[in-house]
């Protein structure tokens, strides 16, 4: 059961946006899809919802080829960037579409959402800001009660309070109706929370698939004035160093050792956020 | 000296953008502009810098009337959310037609930002995707070197390094060319850091204006069990709660006492982000 995505490779011209890419989504779990712009997320999603056709691989859906049965793609949903409304439809209309495509998409729930975010039902879709645009989408993704969600960047144009109810929606409906999420997002710090499982792209290629919890546990960082650190990094696997006026800090494969740290340092557990950055900018891989 | 807008009231039909907002902006001070969509922060910009004109009320640049001298008003930039620049011209041209207006602009410096964010000079402004358009309006405004800079949305669609690079090279420039920054934007968590003094912004209307540190010891957080803190709070001024499941979150102004918080109780600062979320919800004016 869950998704299955095997072996899939998707090339645009040149470029390798999917490079044998080979996941697990597992049943009732909350994934963070993490990668720079351009590192092939929203490409696995339209792979994953057959929106684009892989060149080579296979996504099983509970053990369904995807492309294959409209069964097996009616249980995910993707909320992406674009709308895939006719501009001059109205939010009313649209939520009435969703209905008809996706059975268990819960209207009064809907349209509860829409009245606290404030989003007018009258309102063509083509004529939201950016921030009611996400809105819209997400009250959607939030009522339309597929086994697997595929979420893609939610939060983007959403203000710090709509941002904060959304987090908050999404655990509520977890929580009483578990099914798997795959969270996409730059606001890696914010969605931490939410998040068990990280898978980190790059350049088309997974090169972290790990618990979130273990993938933290599995460095640290340390930081104090800048020849200190570099005495002390000398024999370690440094991921990525930083330096700010006389100070410097690095982020460090493994752990401590336990007979203590030199004086004047400073070690720290990384979140998400910062081990991603430290990540990306330092080249390490699996 | 500085920039004092006195008293600035702006309509838009029935909607009043800006209502008798007045401020100070003093020199070389980083300010944190924040308020939801829609609250008036793009107007106020807009208004400081003469692109849009005010109903009433008066703007001083270093003490000149604005939208009388153009001396003053080359004092300020403004990195807004669109580009002004025509669609088909290409990133190099945009640079050198930007040293053509702002004579204190940093090309050499600007060419090795687009170096080191991968931007390219050959691209058209009108292909670029919004990361990479945020990039080049930020070089503009990290090398324009004007007395005051306006950030509006800065980081919007940037990825998280390239976020953790700007904001960097943002504390550096203001380390060796000290200048008056004012940032507007939603990710409050991230920019608090460089934020020294906080302006928020509600219909028009601005309802704090404060030191960061001095508005966030204002108030303090409580959580525990849901019926521990409602007895706690019985007594004290709620700027908000939030309940989950059986526990509750209450952002409380003022001080705990000093006799001691009951037992199960945990009490904590409130980030600027948290706190901004918690007047937002909660409805509170100074």
């Amino acid at each position: 059961m869950g998704i299955e995505v095997r072996q899939v490779t998707k090339t645009f011209g040149s470029i390798k946006a999917l490079d044998q890419v080979s996941i697990h989504l597992q049943e009732n779990k909350i994934y963070g899809l993490l990668g720079n712009n351009g590192a092939g997320k929203t490409t696995l999603f339209n792979v994953i919802t057959s929106r684009l056709y892989a060149d080579s691989g296979e996504i099983l859906i509970d053990g369904e080829k995807a492309p294959d049965s409209d069964r097996a793609l009616g249980k995910v949903y993707m909320m992406g960037e674009q709308n895939l409304f006719p501009e001059n439809m109205r939010v009313k209309k649209a939520f009435a579409v969703t209905g008809l495509f996706y059975p268990a998409f819960d209207l009064a729930y809907a349209n509860e959402l829409a009245d606290r975010f404030g989003l007018s039902m009258k309102k063509k879709i083509a004529s939201l800001s950016t921030g009611y645009a996400s809105i819209f989408r997400l009250i959607l993704a939030l009522a339309v009660n597929t086994p697997y969600l595929l979420l893609d960047e939610p939060v983007l144009g959403l203000d710090a309070r709509h941002r904060d109810m959304f987090y908050k929606l999404l655990i509520g409906k977890f929580s009483r109706q578990p099914c798997t999420i795959v969270v996409s997002t730059h606001m890696i710090q914010e969605a931490a929370n939410l998040i068990e499982h990280v898978l980190i792209i790059r350049d088309g290629q997974i090169i972290k698939n790990q618990p979130s919890e273990e993938l933290l546990a599995g460095s640290y960082t340390v930081s104090g004035p800048a020849d200190r650190v570099a005495a002390y990094v000398q024999d370690k696997k440094v991921i990525s160093a930083d330096s700010l006026g006389g100070l410097k800090t690095a982020c460090i494969e493994g752990q401590p050792a336990a007979d203590g740290i030199p004086h004047g340092l400073e070690i720290s557990k990384p979140n998400l956020q910062d081990y991603f950055v430290s990540l990306m900018n330092g080249g390490g891989t699996q």
